[in-house]
């Protein structure tokens, strides 16, 4: 029997519709208004529609056919999730699976419909549908929202709190980021911007909200002028104190939904900026009168890269961050053999030692705790219907973060329970080696990031092995854990803004899955700071940020290299004098275990 | 004195036509009809009218100033080429550099004509042109050679023989080629293909020519259909025999010019695939009638991948290229101190003893040695005027090839003479490292060949400095010691068939300049190969080709890995092996002197 029973008779509502309203085909992306990567329940249609419930993909229904369309982290996920819904999975990236335009176009006949929201559909992806539509005669129509047509029950949208972020943990003032911004602005000749992307509107009014699970951002756009700012969000979150203070600093609040209203009121004659990535159709298109300048976000590279101030309080966040893996890993070395553990009482552990430590808010996305077979699947969540019992001998893969008022923490670390096999030794110590290798790196600043990422691939291709994802996402500070524009990957190299620049903190996270068996990832944030400036130029290398042992049981010695260990006795040497201090008891013994240096026979 | 008194004279009489002609900017680009990297004197306007003898670069003249585009390879020599020239030169890649599109743009008004003769500028730089200038208002003017008209003596098109590439050193058939190109033209829907690139129609036809230097190919055009092959060339540059023999394999010859009236002729309705890279948009507009479809040229992908028969004969033309090498080495190492050795000599003796081993035709390109500061210019060459005297302490750089008929080699070495100080060792040694890296890389098949390109500048990343050309370009069979799809460098994202393929050869040669004081490249060709089948796909990796010592008298030691150490060791042992069976007598004692093992203090 199907986990999803309904999606059936969702989809055939869907369709219904569709036949109504004489559209060939109904494209559902996973996407918001604010084209968030995480979603507000509100609009997880596709979720919805289609009972996958991955973070990314796009649904495409057609009279009689529909398929999802998913990066290889959901492959496996999907199989199962998608089993008995009549939805083909489409392994986006693999070499012969067509993209999603191209498929439409086959099926559908010419002059037929393709119905997107244009609502969350971006600018950017318009275009190529446009383009793929008007190329093989197809209409795309954006001005409805079908999915929405037929949703009962849909979730209303949220209505967390919006808090001010402050110092000492706000470690520049919305004076100077508005200056920043305008001064962009100046030099792009735009009298106005448009912002909806709210990672980078919080950062900008150091505001945080509590609207998206794990991201600490709120629902609202915001329009900025040389001498106004308008944040359009629902008030009620606000207190009134925090109002007055954003009042008095020239900023006003209105409703939500005025922004529509807003942009076609800006005259004509002036320029308006936008990022065609990070701003919708829809919302653009009721910008009527106003001439546009196209950019990436100013605030986008400005959040990018911290200041001295917000490295300093990430790095005491780590040394928190640290202490609390030293407690749940302490608990969780001793539990075993006499409580029974599960993937699911992990990830509870886990937070409550977060939990304790001073300025944690909340986790930075949902603990992946994943066991063996389970670790092969990137992106696996253990559910209270569907999760594993951490017995025999294995792998434990944990990838785990927290939102703390002074910075936000991801961190992957495997360690073994019982025996572990040489092939296991041998899959770890590829990753490990690759992960010391970009942690090593040096190279010019300003480099694209796609380029350094040979370095951390380098040592598991040498076992003919590879992974999907990519090797390192900016992270941001007090904000999501997956931000731009940085992304170590061989595959991104679309984006000209991504370039590693000194003061950008980015994941570090190699991995190896072997389908059926286990997973291996391990994770450390890494921050690009000054190495040397030559006759060649400046140069960067990469601090390492997170604090936590790596477990040296499941290392075969004789693949490391003598600069590998060195790294690596160096590493845990930094770990346990800036952790010692914060630990007590068994926590304080097991890092002490831990971070002894490697014995070479 | 200007070394180019002539220079200011003829870009007078360019503008004084420009003048007559109401243009306000004539851009001269490094190119041919054909397209080609190296130019028949002919078509070396760039040079003529600019004085800079580089191999790449684009001159731009307008009414009262004039500009001069060149890569990192060339800044050096083109600083001191274009002094009291009155040319800036611009360099391409730095920075603020604007493109030369936006460099006409700020300075001509609107309306103005830009010039660029349509016969040698491809498809591909014409749309870019165009876009610029449509952009910004700009009448671009394709139908006229300015350069032309004003050149007084210049040179005629080349006549060089063409003859037959035969077996056992030719290892496919023309039918087998044809055979491919054809099917590869039916799956792309083309009745017909344009071939102007010089080097995928002399593969095309297992021809070889004389007309450009090192390169051995022969100025034509070719049009195939399903059933026809018509090769535009000069009939004298055939001996009758090899026409008959064409004649009856279906490959009819038509004299050189009549391609634009074939062209003409092709019949509406049908299809004429060509190469928007490799096809100038002075020709293709010929093509008045037929239906236009657009692919990289199949040659181009069919040639890259040499056969297991190639690859034997080029592993036998290695060791007798090593062979050679040993002798010049040999011979070097005697004779300094006893001789007066310039850079001149080192080429001269070079090309002897490479013209004595079997199937040597001609040196692959202009040998570039150069002592000291000069081998800070990349691709210096030594001229009668001006070359230095090996004398003192210092590194020689020796960057060489030859063209055998059963291969292609390029090869670079650095060498010591007298002492060689910490600094240098330093910068050798960590270019070992970065080629020695590359040379060890395991990947997956069909890896986009950028991505590679950090596995070799990381160890002279660590040393805060870089190298401003590309790691690795492929490499032909008895053809050009360029030759696409593939290059390892990290700007190269573009073309998306620069993958890694099985039975690509490429050069792997990192290096370091230190201007005005030294520089170092370590060239050996590698073959990508079957490394292993795994369930994460098929993975490649290189079998080094090149076979000379390394000198080993330039590392230091202490920065090298266990790993560094067993490749190089490793790789002597083969050199030797392999090379003393062709050598005698003091090369033998050279070959064994260099080759022997490190030994680690």
């Amino acid at each position: 029997m199907s986990m999803f029973p309904s999606v059936n008779q969702r989809l055939e509502a869907l369709r219904q519709i569709m036949r109504e309203q004489k559209v060939g085909a109904c494209v559902v992306p996973t996407s918001d208004p604010h084209l968030s990567e995480y979603l507000p329940d509100r609009w997880q249609a596709r979720e919805w529609l289609s009972g996958f419930t991955g973070s990314a993909g796009t649904l495409v229904v057609c009279g009689d056919v529909a398929a999802l369309w998913t990066d290889s982290r959901y492959w496996e996920q999907a199989e199962v999730e998608l089993r008995d819904t009549g939805i083909d999975l489409m392994r986006a990236g693999q070499g012969d699976v067509p993209a999603p335009y191209d498929w439409v176009a086959e099926r559908l006949p010419k002059g037929a419909a393709v119905a997107v929201d244009g609502q969350v559909l971006s600018v950017q992806a318009w275009r190529q549908w446009q383009k793929a539509c008007a190329g093989a005669e197809r209409r795309l129509v954006i001005e409805a929202d079908l999915p929405g047509m037929v949703w009962e029950g849909r979730p209303p949208a949220p209505a967390g709190k919006v808090t001010e972020h402050t110092a000492p943990w706000a470690c520049r003032s919305r004076r100077q980021n508005l200056q920043a911004l305008r001064a962009d602005m100046q030099r792009q000749h735009a009298q106005w911007h448009l912002i909806s992307a709210l990672d980078d509107l919080a950062w900008l009014f150091n505001l945080r909200g509590n609207d998206i699970p794990y991201n600490p951002v709120f629902l609202a756009h915001a329009l900025v002028g040389q001498d106004s700012a308008r944040l359009f969000v629902d008030a009620t979150k606000l207190e009134a104190g925090l109002r007055d203070t954003l009042l008095a600093e020239g900023i006003t609040l209105e409703p939500y939904e005025n922004i529509t209203a807003a942009l076609a009121a800006l005259p004509a004659g002036e320029t308006l900026l936008f990022d065609p990535a990070r701003v919708t159709v829809g919302l653009l298109n009721a910008a009527v009168q106003v001439g546009k300048a196209e950019s990436i976000n100013p605030a986008h590279l400005l959040k990018s890269r911290k200041n001295p101030e917000e490295i300093a309080n990430v790095r005491r966040t780590m040394e928190e961050d640290g202490a609390a893996l030293c407690e749940f890993f302490a608990w969780f070395e001793a539990a075993q053999g006499k409580e029974r553990i599960t993937e699911l009482t992990i990830d509870e552990r886990l937070t409550a030692a977060r939990a304790r430590r001073p300025g944690f808010v909340s986790p930075s996305f949902g603990t992946i705790a994943a066991w063996q077979a389970n670790g092969a699947m990137p992106h696996y969540h253990a559910t209270e219907a569907a999760h594993a019992v951490i017995e025999g001998d294995g792998l434990l893969l944990i990838d785990s973060g927290g939102q703390y008022l002074g910075g936000t923490t991801d961190i992957t670390r495997v360690v073994p329970v019982g025996q572990v096999t040489a092939e296991q030794k041998r899959d770890y110590t590829a990753v490990l080696k690759g992960m010391i290798a970009l942690s090593q790196a040096v190279f010019p600043a300003g480099l694209p990031a796609y380029a350094l990422d040979a370095l951390a691939r380098g040592p598991i291709w040498q076992l003919g092995a590879d992974y999907g994802h990519g090797t390192g996402h900016g992270v941001g500070y007090f904000m999501n854990v997956h931000e731009g524009p940085q992304s170590i990957s061989w595959r991104n190299t679309a984006n000209p803004h991504a370039l590693m620049q000194e003061g950008m903190i980015t994941s570090n996270e190699p991995g190896l899955y072997r389908p059926g068996r286990w997973g291996i990832r391990i994770e450390n944030l890494v921050l690009a700071t000054a190495f040397e400036s030559t006759e060649f130029g400046d140069f960067l290398c990469f601090e390492t940020l997170t604090l936590c042992p790596i477990d040296i049981r499941c290392i075969d010695v004789a693949m490391l290299s003598h600069e590998d260990i060195t790294w690596l006795d160096g590493y845990h040497k930094q770990v346990r004098e800036r952790l010692s201090p914060l630990v007590q008891g068994a926590a304080r013994a097991w890092l002490e275990r831990h971070t002894q240096p490697i014995i070479v026979s």
